[in-house]
């Protein structure tokens, strides 16, 4: 492939309209949805919808026993269809006070927009609307059919996804889906991560005598911090190996194209090791060891603790309850099913039989070829607009419903953004530069355009 | 002992005056003093002087580097001295909710005082006070000098005690000391105590990342809570020993007068098992093994932890920080200074380095003799008021600062007081039964009485 694009009235498009584009996201920013609490979501789903109707697109909202999904089709030519996944809610703003302009009123400093979803994920959202707009302003049709598929519930972890999945299979059908998020790294190189962590988040809780106690009674009634401790202690060692019978069977190791991918990656390492402020990190790994630990090998991790006074100074006091929140992230094939069972079975075997577990959340992993279309385009086309090698991740340490939207439909994936290394999603200052965002449009215009011109995948229901 | 007491004058006045010292309890707990909070704590030593000075006490507040004592001698006949120790503070009254009557505002209910400080500790001594009050009133002298200890940061550890008893050793010496407090267990049978056991209260913390991390991060990044977990879980085996070298290489075991102690005391074990909800005790102890084990075991205990997020629902946060809270309850011999070092050398030697220690509060163990002249006097006095065989327990679970004022000094002690099983302490709905109260001015004044008649203690000071 040379330079050239043959999208240069796109871009120009793109280019012209990029104040029009970054007014579309400011609105939408000073919307607040964030689902946690239920703040502003079911607005935000009408005015995303109201944006896509007003490009053009179909549009519905699809309800679910949660929040709906806002479902739009944008018919175009060919037999191609390229799908995006997007969420239209967004993380809690706090701690207020860390924030140097109020997280719902954008800001541009630097050529930074400033707001809570900016970057994660309506910065995202808008750019592909947009990119939509722009093909359909100056060629009057699409080079492919679009789908967006923009749910309302992702930051609280897509407890209706699955089901809205399975009972919309046919609807969701694309060639490709390009997944919600995606940036710079730390060396300003283009990402494209092509898979998922899943994850299996379960609390463990004890009980011991039915109200707190002087702690003098520490020497005859059973203190639940203990039994926590104790059985906690059990599921992983000092050297990491999660010690649950059955728990590493379904781990597909990562094949020769993956551990290619991970060497090509050039990871900063040190970088985030200095970051975190940290000497070393776990059994002081580095190099290949670290990548294929940090993308290839689930974790089993205490997310948080707590019994008894924690408080200031000292309580004597032997607690009636304790209970911990542990996450699971699985890689492929694992199953976050297995997990509860396994380590029910784990903690009977070693006589943990009082000590309760609950699922709170569960996520498959999620792969997709390096060679499908969707990776490839994604990655060829980074290349040509950001004109640097991208970094691809084969996987991704965090976790995200794509194994329901994508996976298990057949639908290979890759996750592009607007983001750069310091957009603080989830964090105070969340933000975006302005031009990731206008490359980031057309980034997605180049993907359309070169995905409508590969091969169809082979589908049994068009081979029928 | 026949059953006459040579004090009737003494009791009837007590029993004549006895709405005066209701009375002037309720106006002693009207008037809070909560030194976790630093609340009228000042004002009650005040009011506490004031009341001494008023039934004749040579008064003063001798200042420490917290909260003053209040110290009072009152002259009496002969060679002997008694002294007591109470302390004026108190513990919050939260949660205010679950008081029937407001916690500052005393109300006398089917024959209970209700009030925050009614049983801890103002009532045993406001008793004591008036015991002495009665002895002046009838019989114009005393039948010994009384000196009275009242510190005002009981409730928070006597943190200045001890520096307080090592400058005035020579003030505080006496034949033995009446300790803080006491009553009647769930049959009503009055309650002996010689001996309490020390503490050593630590917290245990680790560090990750500088910040909290993404949990995704757990592959690579070490976590403070799986360091802590493991250290704990290192601390005391599942069976309940304590694993720490060298920890019970002080422990003295309990004499065969010790055990006889316990096999009479026919504790109601199974009465508080029903009353903490539990099925069985740990390791289903039971009979003298749990006696044993209560009383003249050290624990090691997990008071509080905290690490991450422990809200509703889930967050997938891999912590930076972790933090234990455990407290070590001593027995004779053991020193609260071993404890840390121990601590320290049992952490390093298996790879805990990173596990840091800060020390928070240290009360050796104490104990009195079954046979001092105190004991059997309080003993043998409970008997005859209380017209029941008292329980003599030999230790306290408990702890409490009886080492620094009495071992240390070569005073012995014993604990009664004006408690019943019911009377809550610590608790909403504290209280004490104005029965129990009067019957305790009476007790106190029986003790003195017979204290007087004891062949004096051998001490060097007099015997030079």
């Amino acid at each position: 492939m040379s330079g050239s694009t043959d999208l240069e009235d796109v871009f120009a498009y793109v280019y012209e309209r990029s104040d029009e584009h970054v007014e579309t996201l400011r609105r939408l920013c000073r919307q607040p949805s964030v689902s946690a609490l239920g703040l502003g979501v079911d607005e935000t789903a009408e005015m995303v919808a109201s944006e896509m109707r007003r490009v053009g697109g179909d549009v519905r909202l699809i309800p679910t026993a949660g929040k709906p999904v806002v479902f739009a089709v944008f018919q175009g030519r060919g037999e191609r269809t390229l799908s995006f996944y997007n969420h239209y809610d967004m993380q809690p703003p706090e701690p207020l006070e860390l924030w140097d302009s109020p997280p719902f009123a954008p800001e541009v400093r630097d050529g930074c927009l400033y707001a809570r979803g900016a970057a994660d994920n309506k910065g995202n959202l808008v750019a592909r609307i947009a990119a939509v707009e722009a093909f359909l302003k100056t060629r009057g049709e699409l080079p492919l059919s679009v789908k967006f598929i923009v749910e309302g519930e992702e930051e609280i972890g897509s407890p209706h996804l699955a089901k809205f999945a399975e009972r919309h299979a046919e609807l969701l059908r694309s060639d490709g889906c390009i997944w919600e998020s995606g940036g710079k790294d730390p060396r300003g190189r283009p990402e494209v991560y092509l898979g998922m962590k899943g994850i299996c988040y379960v609390e463990l809780s004890a009980s011991g005598a039915k109200m707190d106690l002087h702690s003098a009674w520490g020497t005859v009634v059973s203190n639940p911090a203990w039994r926590l401790v104790y059985a906690l202690s059990t599921l992983k060692d000092r050297d990491e190996r999660i010690l649950i019978e059955g728990f590493y069977d379904k781990v597909r190791e990562p094949t020769e194209r993956d551990l290619e991918a991970l060497r090509r990656m050039d990871f900063d390492i040190d970088g985030w090791r200095e970051k975190f402020g940290l000497n070393q990190f776990l059994n002081n790994l580095s190099g290949m060891d670290f990548l294929v630990k940090h993308f290839f090998h689930p974790t089993c991790t205490i997310c948080g603790i707590a019994s008894g006074y924690a408080g200031i100074g000292s309580k004597t006091v032997l607690p009636s309850q304790a209970a911990a929140k542990v996450d699971f992230r699985l890689v492929p094939d694992q199953d976050p099913e297995d997990v509860p069972r396994l380590l029910r079975n784990h903690l009977d075997s070693r006589g943990f039989q009082d000590v309760k577990v609950m699922v709170s959340e569960g996520e498959h992993p999620a792969r997709s070829s390096l060679e499908s279309p969707v990776a490839e385009v994604a990655v060829s086309t980074a290349r040509r607009i950001y004109g640097m090698e991208p970094v691809v991740y084969p996987m991704m340490a965090g976790s995200g419903p794509m194994y329901v939207l994508c996976q298990k439909l057949g639908i290979p994936a890759a996750s592009v953004g607007v983001s750069h290394a310091d957009s603080r999603a989830h964090a105070p200052n969340e933000n975006i530069r302005l031009d990731d965002f206008v490359n980031g449009i057309k980034h997605i215009a180049l993907i359309m355009h070169e995905l409508s011109k590969t091969r169809p995948l082979e589908k049994p229901s068009s081979a029928g």
